[in-house]
């Protein structure tokens, strides 16, 4: 077992990564205060292991919420089941909930701990790659609106991440793939000798080889934990987390959500963040070119749907997050490994990367 | 005016207390850090204060969201209104929410500012008596569920706190006597000299005399300030703060919100408190007396709703936020002046406090 830390001050908290650690209370039980733990969940991953860690539970008073899956249901509608079932079993403030599942769990849960009762305690156990290497690290929790991903949320740290890599096993290679969009992104924007490492060992890190896998998780939440550790509200580096991200969420938007995986999105993201810091002449088209290929190496798009238009992304950009007074800004690259946040481009730019993946 | 600072640190704030602050656009600036602001407020409140408050904010890019009046309305569906409008006018996250009007804008509106995109800013200008004494301070924000008021919500603080007190002089008789519960609650849990000032100037404090109104409502939030100071997040002391609440919030949910007004439940919760604190002999019959008489001496009712069962109490109280592993904690007086969070009470004096109010 590996074990990394979130030095957040007095919100610092631990990861753990090995095989089995689902099934290991004693992982568990420094990070639940009271007797009462309602563990949330999907119809896909309860089946596969909810039962599992209800055994290793055993004792605690126990409640289950089993959501549908799917970014369709990350909403407030889905969001009022968790709420319902804490009530109705009388869930009080020393309550724990603990996320099992994927992002979208692991964001509904952290939201709905961040608004129950005003704030209870919470755990991630993240089961899919993505998860494992991003979202259940760093706090951020919410939902989304009709209007844009992630729109409402807070910014809310779980106790402790405890990461299974045994449920590795159970996922489809789509949603490999679209975890190592993350993994690829952590080498993009910090690490050029993290990416080096993917490119060769890409084949080994999507057939799930156990150590290499368990190499990219500990190297990813390590990056992760560094940028989140310096600016946890986002007030500035760790939007560099964000690559790819602002174009990917607009293709989720578009295309509905659910339709592209999340990691897809951002797998054409990240080849239109190349692109674009190419055509602002900030990287040479060799290093974009071995940025998109690797993008293509691990099984994801690197182009947007072709039925979206620059207006559409125009239009779903405008909401981002990053937007401030009215200013889109964008991550891009500087080099290889090296991010920035910036709203410095000119719009002929922009609109000749939204342009060039609208044939 | 007056003005007195809430100490959090990177997180305190200021309190300003006078008759005509709404017009005045420099107590405002210092708070607002982008462009974008976005009014809240509800339909009574509306017609008497909007354009006042747009006056005074011109030249900022302004939202307006007129949400309908009430306690029955402080719920998700309602919230959904705030996003709506933020997300239609493309609101980013250096955006200013400011609440005007009373308890349920301010804590509506400060729910929707630590949601939006994860945390935006928000300003408080309560306009209601129980809104400038209490809730605008201290940063606690949500929602009802149909299952307990206030259960979804976010310990979130405002960035200045803006009284003007001549916002009083449409408040409703009713309003008024509701506000002063607040008020004495303050008194009685904390300060039994402003109690005594409290009793000697109630009827001119209902008839609104203005310097006596400005000096109750700055020691009232002199006392918040100072409560919420020392225990930010209600992991101990801060609980006093809800002297009263408990039966108060299962008055008003048992009755529906809105029928009993919030400060009228907490003025028969109070009563009840100090009944109970009685039966427990931690205060003397006259002391017991006493309380009650300056609680109805405001105009408040001093006994629970006729329509009101013991049982309905217990099982509306179950769900309380200061149950912790099962067992109900409530705020009780070891003397006029002193109140503590305690479990230390036996059932049947609980029963026969709830038994009193049920004929």
């Amino acid at each position: 077992m590996q074990q990394l830390t979130v030095e957040l001050g007095e919100r610092s908290y631990p990861i753990f990564i090995g095989s089995g650690l689902l099934e290991q209370r004693e992982l568990f039980a420094p990070y639940i205060a009271g007797k009462q733990v309602c563990i949330v969940t999907d119809d896909t991953v309860a089946p596969l292991y909810l039962d599992a860690l209800c055994r290793t539970l055993d004792g605690y008073q126990l409640s289950r919420v089993v959501l549908p899956t799917g970014e369709a249901y990350k909403n407030w509608t889905t969001l009022q089941q968790i709420f319902d079932t804490l009530l109705a079993s009388r869930h009080d403030r020393r309550t724990t909930l603990i996320a099992l599942g994927g992002g979208v769990i692991g964001d509904m849960t952290g939201f709905a701990a961040s608004c129950y009762q005003r704030g209870v305690d919470f755990i991630q156990v993240p089961t899919t790659l993505l998860s494992q290497v991003d979202s259940s690290v760093g706090g951020k929790t919410g939902i989304n609106h009709p209007a844009g991903k992630n729109m409402l949320g807070a910014f809310y740290q779980p106790r402790a991440v405890i990461i299974d890599t045994a449920s590795l096993r159970s996922l489809p290679p789509r949603e490999v793939s679209a975890g190592l969009a993350e993994v690829i992104k952590y080498g993009l924007i910090r690490d050029e000798t993290f990416l080096d490492w993917l490119e060769a060992n890409m084949q080994e890190l999507r057939g799930l080889d156990h150590d290499l896998v368990t190499q990219a998780i500990a190297r990813s939440c390590a990056i992760k934990a560094e940028v989140v550790a310096a600016d946890e509200r986002e007030g500035g580096v760790r939007a560099i987390l964000n690559l790819g991200h602002t174009f990917g969420h607009a293709i989720e938007a578009q295309q509905g959500y659910g339709q592209w995986l999340h990691g897809e999105a951002v797998g054409a993201g990240m080849a239109m963040a190349l692109d674009m810091s190419r055509r602002l002449g900030w990287i040479d088209a060799a290093a974009c070119d071995r940025g998109i290929r690797i993008i293509a190496l691990a099984g994801l798009p690197v182009r947007p749907p072709e039925t979206m238009t620059p207006q559409d992304f125009v239009r779903l950009m405008a909401v981002d997050k990053k937007v401030l007074d009215g200013q889109l800004r964008l991550v891009l690259l500087e080099a290889i490994g090296k991010a920035v946040v910036t709203a410095e481009f000119d719009t002929e730019t922009l609109q000749a990367t939204l342009a060039q993946g609208h044939p």
